[in-house]
């Protein structure tokens, strides 16, 4: 088998340089029209998909007890109509189990050559069509659904490839120990397996469901473990066509295609606990809500955790030296995928003097407004807020949108309203432009927390340092996964950098332009830090794959031949 | 403070190599004749370890609420006299974290210097004052004290070390990052930061305290961490003694000292369970019972918890081409400190129709009698039994041993009954010779968990596929360290290395001779996989330490003419 890893050796000699060096590379087009001939391609991923729709979803695996689908459309609120196995849990783990040894005992480069072979097939032949699922159940735009639900998403696979990689090579397969014991020489050859964990559980969630569960499950097969996948019951179908390419390839690959499964439940039946408290569940990946993250990592135990839930993203405006530039770009992030991603900024702090400018300092009311501005300037073209702010993607945000606008109007003042926009290729779409409310600190508990959705807090603070303590103590405390700087000023730039990283949120500096500032590049940007409540681990170093395999040893005289 | 690394960097560079191709090294010498002018360090060590006798231990630490000490010889079973600070706890976590921030912010190779530092002033001034703290609170041979708890744990410092710098070594500390979106060029240059995850609480055993200790606070610290070391009331000294040359080392190089603290409890007063659930608590290593193991397991949350415990190590017994020599290095191992090594073969399963030899198939009961009169002739003489069971740690033992006798009397039969021994040097020792029983699968409730002490079990099993299935499914449940196999049988032998590697025992196949089949070496063997429940952890590997630290990053757009 380890012609497939031949087949993709020198994408991963060169990702192993870009992981080193953490610049940017990818083996993929950043962008849908620059895929190899591309509207074919594409044809054929929306062909597909509108194959799915109403149908049962093919997936020959263990344990089928029956068939559910639950699945709404963001862009049409249509149901999918597509149904899915709903496997019973103990057939999945005791298939998921009887798949590993041979798999576990494969060479490092063969396991590792049949997963870039996953990852090439995945975006060879079904590239659009996770596309278009991804669209169709978390709502993104299309853009969106190729490069961050597609490319990118790839993209980590690779890199928690590399960092497996490296994890496992560290271990030497073998060794010759001699030594003197008084008079003797004791001579001995020492083997060093190396053992996976067992049944690794992946959440994926709604709103981003590839992004990390890729990176995840790579993670834990790469080390001899076995998944099974259990998605948001409202965005399945992205990852139903995954597990069905990893099934795939690992059967032509000669392995048993249960290493890779699926569990299914609906809303009213989770199976989220029975999964992680399962007496045979080794390791558990996490992406979803606070909640749940929380009580995943108090109870995953003996199973291992790693988790990555949301927190208060912040941001700190002390000085700029173009604020309107700063501010569009702000108001940029701020829009995109109407703030449904957990890189997306939420708590805007300003010192109450307002923010230093060349031109003097503008007050803080107006700093409030002018944000308020770019954010409306964005979205008041319906075929330029489409392209942004895509859909919502759960009809629960749009009841946290009103609840959290009365809120606000009576903790401090409404500066932008929420109001659904008509997508021009899809009326029947779930869209709202989003809610800015304006506050004090002494309004903690309302932006205290993620507010999931295009929902965004701007804060007055006693001062500059007032906005940096509020904001990196908020980040420490409740949870953050970024955090956004505009200042001028290099000692207060540095006082924030000291202070973010203990705080544990990846910081980013005075950017402008035409980046998104909450882009997170696989093979250069750590994604969650684990110092914070925001998630226990980071995608992708050494820390999160180490531990998914052990090191078991055994040791013999050498031969006597040998010995001497 | 560089100097200091360029002063130990061969040494370290050596150490690498040795964890690369985990082959044997050592920087010290094997045995106490062989340290440079030996007999006068011996005598200084002596003199300053007696000095310290009925003193209060200078140990100049924040916090000091009163002093205590109840540590008892098991070579005279006389109270030491020795009294230690007993500090405020939630002084010597607040002190630990404001030692923090300047040791995280130092070069990597600062803090690998100064560590080094720490343990070559072990090694140069206080080897021998350890090596007697640890006989007269362990109980431990002079031979084991010198090389087990002495240079072998320094060499497990060192090997700790490599792995702390192997795992942030990983992280790039800058790049340079570009790309374009969309007509712009974006350049950004990124920082990498490492961040210590908080305070480490260290605990240590009473009957091997340095082993695990200095490789688990050298991890910890490395990774910028502070550790507060917390030993076992019955072993106070060794480990005090290490943390007053920890601190005079970082105050020496202008480090605060409180990055290093001592924190003690007594029988009646244990503070284990405040230090794990201390909210400033970050990292968990411990060494030590099953029973609190298990509790700080599933209690660590959210700190990190690194578990050594105990299990029932096994030896299987199939067929031997020298039987003789096979039973010799097994008796020798089931003596060496009384069995008091988390290393220790317990269980030892023979088929019933007995063992294949070139000679023929010698009966299961003439096999157990063998290896008791083999225990027996190395005990007889009270010289060799000091030199090799050395003293009973606790007095409970001796108690179990009582009580095993009896219950192991009704349910088998007693093979070599327990008996004191006197001391050749020290008249007034705590010790016994072992106690060996017979017994049939039947009695899994007698030999299925550790009874620590010099106990082992002759165990009865239906042939030699069932001693196998036996051994390595109470490896697998109830936990197992190492696993010693003999066999003639290649099929047999790989069979076994399938099963064990699975269950997690570190296995050491028909070696006889001079080598204690239990010894550990540094740099070359793994210590504990994390696969069953005899602990979480494997000292040393990259998931040891990987977890200790977070990288946060920032980023922002590189310097105009740099971009260009």
């Amino acid at each position: 088998m380890s012609h497939l890893f031949e087949r993709h050796r020198a994408v991963f000699e060169r990702a192993q340089l870009a992981c080193q060096q953490r610049h940017c590379w990818s083996p993929y087009p950043e962008m849908p029209s620059k895929y190899p001939d591309a509207a074919a391609a594409q044809a054929k991923g929306l062909t597909a998909f509108q194959a799915q729709l109403g149908q049962p979803f093919a997936l020959e695996q263990p344990g089928a007890r029956d068939a559910v689908g639950e699945e709404v459309s963001p862009y049409t609120q249509q149901p999918l109509g597509i149904t899915y196995p709903r496997a019973d849990v103990d057939t999945l783990f005791e298939a998921a189990e009887a798949a590993m040894p041979a798999w576990a005992e494969a060479p490092i480069a063969t396991r590792l050559g049949v997963l870039l072979e996953v990852l090439d097939v995945i975006y060879r032949e079904h590239l659009f069509e996770v596309q278009q699922a991804v669209m169709h159940t978390a709502g993104q735009s299309a853009n969106m659904a190729y490069a961050g639900s597609g490319v990118n998403a790839l993209d980590r696979g690779i890199e928690a490839l590399v960092y497996a990689d490296q994890a496992m090579r560290a271990v030497a397969p073998t060794a010759r120990w001699e030594r003197s014991f008084g008079p003797s020489n004791i001579v001995l050859d020492k083997t060093y397996r190396l053992v996976p964990r067992g049944v690794a559980v992946c959440f994926a969630c709604a709103s981003f469901p590839t992004w990390n569960a890729w990176p995840s499950m790579l993670a834990s097969l790469a080390t001899g473990n076995a998944v099974i996948v259990k998605p948001h019951p409202a965005t399945v179908l992205p990852m139903a066509i995954s597990v069905r390419v990893f099934r795939q390839v690992l059967a032509a690959a000669g392995f048993d295609p249960n290493l890779v499964t699926l569990a299914l439940d609906t809303v009213a039946e989770p199976i989220g606990k029975v999964l992680v408290k399962h007496p045979k569940t080794a390791i558990v990946d996490f992406t979803g809500s606070v909640r749940f993250g929380q009580w995943v990592e108090a109870n995953a135990h003996p199973a291992l955790a790693y988790t990555e839930t949301a927190g208060c993203n912040t941001v700190v405006l002390e000085s700029a030296d173009d604020l309107d530039a700063a501010l569009r770009s702000l108001a940029t992030t701020l829009c995109m995928f109407s703030a449904q991603m957990c890189t997306s900024p939420q708590n805007i702090y300003v010192p109450a003097q307002g923010v230093r400018t060349p031109a003097g300092t503008v007050p803080f009311d107006e700093v409030a407004q002018r944000l308020a501005d770019a954010v409306a300037a964005l979205t008041g073209d319906p075929k330029k807020a489409a392209m942004i702010l895509a859909t919502i993607q759960s009809p629960q945000t749009l009841a946290l949108l009103a609840q959290l606008k009365e809120e606000g109007a009576r903790a401090g003042r409404v500066l932008l309203e929420p109001r659904a926009y008509t997508h021009p290729e899809f009326p029947g779409a779930r869209t709202s432009t989003p809610l800015m409310l304006q506050l004090d600190t002494s309004a903690r508990e309302l932006y205290g927390e993620e507010r999931f959705g295009p929902v965004s807090f701007v804060i007055r603070c006693a001062d500059a340092a007032d906005a940096l303590a509020q904001a990196t103590t908020d980040a420490r405390e409740r949870g953050g996964l970024t955090a956004f700087l505009y200042s001028s000023d290099e000692s207060y730039i540095a006082q924030a950098e000291r202070a973010y990283a203990r705080a544990g949120a990846q910081l980013t500096i005075n950017l402008t332009g035409a980046m998104p500032l909450n882009f997170a590049a696989a093979y250069s940007d750590y994604h969650v830090t684990g110092l914070n409540p925001a998630g226990n681990a980071s995608l992708t170093n050494l820390a999160f794959v180490a531990s998914r395999f052990c090191i078991s040893q055994s040791r013999r005289p050498a031969p006597a031949a040998a010995a001497n």
